[in-house]
């Protein structure tokens, strides 16, 4: 039995009816998948019927922090939110950190669950084990950062915590993100999700703390995990002073950060005016997570010229690809101001800068001509179309209409092949590393439960180089199977499900992740795990999530890369001439089926290896 | 002696030598000047010597709130922000309401005097009698909205109440205001001395209260203004709903609405677009300031377009006519924006709107063109070009530079004459009531002793019509002297010293403002005041106000009006063909000077004048 970490409860709000209730989190079901992304995804595949509509009032959205958040735990302060993806039609979880998932704990709650569909605009304040459903028309229409704001003074409490989605989740932007203070999540159109639920905002305060089950496992637990941290010669030293932008100078050195809708990577030039001491300079302060000891949260302030004192909590690094090499800009200041304006929106900052390059890419091509871009020179490298479109994104307006579910479904709706030019996997806009040059990436992005996922696509042996105890060459197709499930399932075990930020893996512990949550669940929990079942978690969560996209129709054909990747070379740069070809894919994906003990022709999870991960109602539920 | 409102302690903050110390308010000074204006205007009388920088350490800074502050009274959550002016040279006095003037008190505090000059870009913390210095250099650059959120958030302590400046006050523009939340002490260039003090921000938390000295005779006194606020036609049902746009509305009917720098009052056609209505539609909610039961405080959004989703708290009747009707702008959406920009910059919307107006009457005179205005269009109702303008203004950028001390400094520097197109009085921009066919108002900019003020200059008989014991035609100079007076004396005594806001006289109590003060006096304080003594009290801060300015060289010369309103009679609506001659203005002036015991040829106060309102000091000072 736990004894710490969890409340054990989950309430579950019914916007339709308007009501709350609390259920139980069974024992069996932390074991199982210890919460997070694993709270998510177990509930999505039993409550979302095969084929709801995402932004039907049948999808759920789950917010699930984990059992070390609110505990006293570094890098604990996240949580997942689940929901069928607008964007792809497949499992749709992305991660957020701030002081939300912590309020979640507070509050009581392991997770919160919200169904149905409010008859107007509503947002939901929780008070503890209070809950009301308050009228949201008025905040309609605002900007995040606002209705955080408005909401707070309307419950005069400048304390409670609030997320909420801006003007691109209530116009049902397939890329809209929902933002709690100054963070998001994300990827995968959750945002509009929100919207179509007629929530603006979840506001939540609560007073009640988490229990340890053992102090002393806890401490040594804890200790562990901070000595690895200051062990890290990149955490201290480099994120928490500068955050993650010298990914970009990195990336650039190794020639793979790619460039004006990836058709020039390797030659994009300034990234010194993009990357780490750019950013630097314009550096005004950072913020934390709570109890994070890092910080990579970096204020930064545009300088001098037309967006002189915007300020942004950001870039990191994929920001600075999505509207900078990405777009062709090549200097930090549009890049901020385009960050803190896709925050303000509620836009995913990926997905909406690789739609603007998918956008401007065409408009160089002559596919778009002026006349459709509502007058825009929508040239690469032009900051004022930048900021132009995201606002027409965010409220459908004109051009922005047509981008504001994403490049693929804009592609569709142009025709003329344009699919080709649209950067994503599964409809999920792809993160900042040239796969060409990174192939455990491009397998990663092919087999991501989520699409083209930053987090759970990414493969730090390719780029930090960090000792495992398998060597990587980033050019080769081979190995790369193994390697990737490793990644995915140490991720999801330990990133997704724990959730924890995925600094401690990155960083920290990268070969002894799940030796420190499994030390971590029995210090806060009391619950006691091996590392190779918290590895087997991760397992179970890819392998449960697998089953949902298959009963919604995914395929191996599915599991696929932009056919430019396939077929182009890079041109220049590091990694100049190399390419991730049909065949690399297919023996890689090949590789990766027959180790993960699927099904290799259809990427179908057999039901034998369901049955070994406790998953027999999903092979039921597949028919297998 | 006072046992209540009063917390007798005055916070005395010396930024050259990080000290701050408590000094008493002797009961004396209470009786002379209640507070607010009163208290700021004394003690600058008393420290900043003649001819003082207003931008150099020796200039000081008051921030007074009153004895009915965080008393519980309505409309008295206010404070008096008081220096020499760095835009007129003259008393720089302005107020503003929300919450920070409740804290001030909370706090333990009737006013806070700031002296001297940081080496650094500071902010000062109180908490309580706890004073400290924090460094700022981070802040600097940053606009208003985020610094608030950046410094709560490192103090750890959300509920913390913080007034700054922006990018505006930081480069000294002198027409740079000071934002406490949503809220500005907006005129006179306030926010440059706070810059050129290298103080960024004062953040305030209290949690004392405040006395009630005779609890029957103060619910006796809250009771009749609350009665009285219930009477207005105009207070709660269209202040309340609306705020105060509909003044747009009204003096467009009476033709006196100024358009285009005042060259087309009563021409400007699209008031409908601007007005009640237009602003009513972009309604989403209000503000109150603390304890007040009206809440004008309006948010609205503004709708499609490229301002979609920007929110202000606004604009009030002022801004829609700076940022409207005088640019020749006739929507409402870009008035909201250039409001909440301007909020973010820390530039007075009043003044930065007119002088963009100059601005532009000069390039459409051709006296400024493309290449001195770096290749902006700066015709009359261009609003992009005001949301551009307003920015450099801030930052001292280009045309910015040169339009960022107001329009009268701009006039002297381009030279050509052009000073007779600057709209000015003393420097300070005229507010959007055109004097032409409101001669009270004429002589009220003329005489206020801090230039062309909305709060100082305003007489709400020529444009409400509120029963007072006299009549009044709009149009005619007589007798204007006297009603000018009780104006000016009745608003210093029970609006800025009390301080309360300006609705209780316009709009409640307008007969009676004097015998509601005394009556709230005696309830919270235990000082015992007859209504003429109250009126008293506004005679004499407006004498000592009068005689810091005849030290500082201002006569009867100053005493006037821009030569346009002299010498071109209103060409259109229901006030054309009037005009407030240089006769008029002197009789006027006679008048005036005459009922004021005040030299008529100089405008200087008599020594005998002085000693009968107790400030022999005042006139040994001017050596009368």
């Amino acid at each position: 039995m736990y004894s710490g970490g969890y409340t054990g409860k989950i309430l579950r709000i019914d916007l339709s009816n308007r009501t709350a209730r609390e259920e139980p989190l069974p024992e069996e079901m932390a074991r199982a998948f210890i919460g997070g992304a694993g709270l998510g995804i177990k509930h999505i595949f039993d409550e979302v019927r095969p084929g709801t509509d995402p932004l039907g009032p049948d999808n759920i959205l789950v917010f699930a922090p984990g059992p070390f958040t609110a505990a006293g735990v570094p890098c604990a302060s996240r949580m997942a939110v689940t929901a069928r993806s607008p964007l792809t039609g497949a499992v749709g979880m992305a991660l957020s950190g701030g002081e939300f998932p912590t309020e979640i704990k507070f509050a009581g709650w392991d997770a919160i669950i919200i169904e149905g569909k409010a008859d107007k605009p509503t947002y939901v304040a929780i008070m503890g084990s209070d809950v009301s459903f308050r009228d949201a028309s008025h905040c309609w229409g605002t900007l995040t950062f606002d209705c955080q704001q408005i909401i707070k003074n309307e419950l005069r409490d400048q304390n409670v915590r609030v997320c909420c989605i801006g003007p691109a989740g209530e116009h049902l932007s397939r890329i809209a993100c929902i933002v709690n203070e100054r963070r998001a999540v994300g990827r995968k159109g959750l945002g509009a999700v929100m919207g179509a639920k007629g929530l603006k905002a979840i506001a939540i305060r609560g007073s009640g703390r988490v229990a340890i089950a053992s102090e002393d496992k806890y401490r040594a637990a804890r200790a562990a995990l901070l000595r690895a941290f200051k062990a890290s010669p990149v955490l201290y030293p480099e994120f928490s002073q500068h955050g993650t932008p010298m990914v970009a100078d990195l990336t650039g050195a190794l020639g793979v950060l790619p460039a004006k809708n990836w058709t020039a990577t390797g030659e994009f030039v300034p990234i010194e005016g993009i990357g780490r001491d750019a950013q630097a300079a314009r550096k005004i302060g950072r913020e934390h997570c709570h109890d994070c000891p890092v910080g990579c949260g970096q204020l930064r302030v545009a300088g001098a010229g037309p967006y002189a004192g915007i300020l942004t909590e950001g870039p990191d690094f994929e920001t600075v690809y999505a509207f900078g090499s990405g777009v062709g800009i090549g200097t930090v200041d549009p890049i901020i101001a385009a960050d803190r304006l896709a925050d303000e929106l509620g836009l995913d900052s990926i997905s909406a800068g690789v739609t603007v390059s998918f956008a401007m890419e065409l408009f160089e091509r002559g596919i778009l001509t002026l006349e459709e871009t509502d007058g825009i020179d929508l040239r690469f490298g032009n900051d004022q179309a930048l900021m132009q479109l995201l606002r027409k994104m965010a409220f459908r307006d004109g051009l922005g209409d047509l981008l504001a579910d994403g490049s693929l479904a804009a592609a569709k709706k142009i025709g003329q092949g344009t699919d080709k030019y649209a950067m994503q996997v599964k409809g999920l806009e792809l993160p900042g590393y040239d796969v060409r040059a990174l192939k455990a990436h491009g397998l990663g992005y092919a087999t991501s439960y989520t699409g083209a996922d930053h987090c759970r696509g990414y493969a730090f042996q390719e780029v930090f180089g960090v000792p495992i105890p398998w060597g990587v060459d980033r050019f080769a197709a081979e190995g790369k199977g193994k390697l990737t499930i490793w990644n995915q399932d140490v991720r999801t075990a330990t990133l997704d499900c724990a959730p924890m930020c995925a600094f401690l893996l990155d960083m920290a512990v990268p070969a002894t992740a799940c030796e420190n949550t499994a030390a971590l669940m029995e210090g806060v929990t009391g619950l006691v795990f091996t590392p190779e079942e918290v590895m087997r978690v991760g397992e179970r969560v890819n392998n449960l999530a697998r089953a949902f996209n298959v009963r919604e129709g995914f395929t191996r054909a599915d599991d696929t890369l932009p056919e430019r990747l396939m077929t182009e070379p890079l041109k220049a740069g590091a990694s100049k001439g190399h390419v991730i070809s049909r065949q690399d894919l297919d023996t890689m994906l090949d590789e990766y089926y027959s180790l993960r003990g699927w099904d290799v022709s259809t990427g179908t999870p057999t039901r034998a290896k369901l049955i070994e991960l406790g998953l027999a109602y999903a092979a039921d539920a597949l028919g297998l």
